[in-house]
């Protein structure tokens, strides 16, 4: 049997003990709260997680490139896809139509030429494309700017053969359960007196998530990054170290000094992700050592005082953000504990789309 | 034949007239210095460009990881490799030992524990390994800090069984060429006193390709970014935009406010890497954007006047960072000017070491 010791580095550990466990807590409170629960696949690009997220209550996955959904409905078994993107161009939607036969699939748009070219491709299909209104409450990426504005596309949508008016998403910024209550409600009311049923509100971010229930309107959630958890969340108090389930695992290769040592993980494994932190990671253990420098493939640690490792130790790290972290390798490797599962290939990563 | 406009976004593009000339050039200031030219092939991990680099008059290539080296003497016709990492842990030293037969190899070491594991891996080889002393000239990565622990380390090299001393090599900070120089004159003092030929000294880096000559006690030099050349670079004053061979090709997916819009790259292709850049990458023909903001699949274009962007648009992006941009996909699309040459795919990325 593979120990961790067997394992070469750098490597993505996932904890599947973990990640099942942060899986069944969020779900919970999904069914305590009664909104609806669609993962982001984005995170772990794992069939067999996506599986065990359906299995517990997910009404189905929410994917950000086609490739992903592709991956997900061949080998995760799902049959309910939202793609919370914009898809523009002849390329993408004829790959979009191609899943449609074959799933529930549901897209987002926030201008009319996005509309207008989902339309030109889905006219005269059997199904109309569920397309969701795209709102911005804050976040200041993609979407329409006011509920006055989602009412208008709404009714662009509506009107377009080949797609219907599938409800509202937004993918808010961080503390703005608030916003996104008032930004739906006054777009529902809007909405309504203009004939519309707006039959799903979608949200989502997982800083957020366990505040979901503060915006009451919104009927579906959607988080990635609660499947592993990270050293972002872990910062802002969502989760503990404990809750982290996607660790790296990296060997001391150089102790130039007594307070630096250098191991064998950097950008590309770690990634250059920083998210409004201070250095490249946690070494789990050792709340005194700093990652303050990350080149490819060398990261540097320091500290303070001595830092008491040598050439061959190992560490683990946790990311400061999971889900980049997963997207580096062609697998991550299953652990439970200390236990060692073996490789899971990463689906659909290094693809244009 | 394929067109630029029919290629699938985001796409990584490679333009071959502009590496090859980039080479080329290097090149030809090396041999003009009289020194030996050993290019990092870590930054476009492409076959065909090791080939080019090789054929033109590199000496060898340098890799960061086994991986490299093996996918380059398998496919690139690479017979020289030197590996600038500390080899540590038995999977990656039997891997190293694998190589050695195959090609001229030579690797690092900066500390007496690295050369140790190198001496039990090697001992009884036919042929001894070449190891390298890592000198730290200021980077503060990896290294021995003094000439005076570079000589002593390269006693114990030469006095290990299975390995023998090949020189010093260092990976300097930008603008250290004075320190380098001064470092390896008193080292290459320490060391003959000590009874040992410096065969070689090979330093590196892209910021200072062209201040190369002025360290000349260097015989070698590394550099990996010149063959495409990126933003940090051309912000150094190294090149110019009409010398970056690698670009981003990306579409306009939302224009959701005058001055904003939102293209189909993220990090997960265009990275967090920022190198000490504001933003995100440089929009070519267009100065006046600024990339404010990266998500995985999103990017944020952002002017103070009204941006001129369409949903469906399309732009060219050159990245911070190339080596970490060419490493995000499966292959890239190699072009010439506007003709499409096909893809190349990338070997050796998502692999542990």
């Amino acid at each position: 049997m593979t120990a961790l010791a067997d394992i070469d580095t750098p490597a993505v550990l996932v904890d599947l003990d973990v990640a099942e466990a942060n899986i069944d807590r969020f779900q919970d409170y999904c069914n305590l709260h009664g909104f609806r629960n669609r993962p982001h696949i984005k995170t772990h690009k794992l069939p067999v997680l996506a599986r065990r997220q359906i299995k517990v209550g997910a009404v189905g996955v929410t994917c950000q490139k086609i490739s992903e959904a592709e991956a997900m409905i061949a080998e995760g078994g799902v049959d309910d896809v939202l793609l919370t993107y914009n898809v523009v161009g002849s390329a993408k939607l004829q790959r979009l139509h191609a899943l449609a036969g074959r799933v529930t699939l549901s897209v987002v748009a926030d201008s009319a030429a996005v509309v207008a070219g989902l339309g030109t491709e889905f006219a005269g299909a059997s199904q109309p494309l569920s397309v969701l209104v795209e709102c911005d409450t804050g976040a200041h990426r993609c979407g329409v700017a006011t509920p006055t504005a989602a009412r208008d596309l709404a009714t662009i949508i509506d009107r377009t053969d080949g797609v219907r008016f599938g409800g509202l998403m937004t993918y808010p910024p961080v503390g703005s359960t608030g916003a996104v209550q008032g930004f739906m409600s006054e777009a529902i009311e809007l909405c309504e007196a203009a004939g519309l049923t707006v039959e799903r509100i979608t949200s989502g971010g997982a800083p957020d998530m366990w505040r979901a229930h503060e915006a009451p309107l919104v009927t579906e959630y959607r988080t990635g990054t609660y499947v592993y958890n990270d050293r972002s969340l872990v910062e802002r108090g969502v989760c503990t170290w404990d809750d982290c389930a996607l660790t790296v695992l990296a060997t001391v290769v150089s102790v130039p000094d007594t307070g630096r040592a250098i191991i064998d993980a950097g950008t590309k494994v770690l990634t250059s992700d920083l998210l409004g932190l201070d250095g490249h990671g946690h070494v789990l253990g050792r709340p005194d050592i700093r990652i303050d420098q990350l080149s490819e493939e060398h990261g540097r640690l320091v500290c303070d005082g001595p830092i008491g490792l040598s050439v061959g130790d190992r560490v683990r790290i946790v990311p400061n953000h999971c889900c980049v972290v997963s997207n580096m390798m062609d697998a991550v490797v299953a652990v439970r504990g200390t236990r060692v599962e073996g490789d899971l290939a990463i689906a659909a990563r290094g693809q244009v789309w």
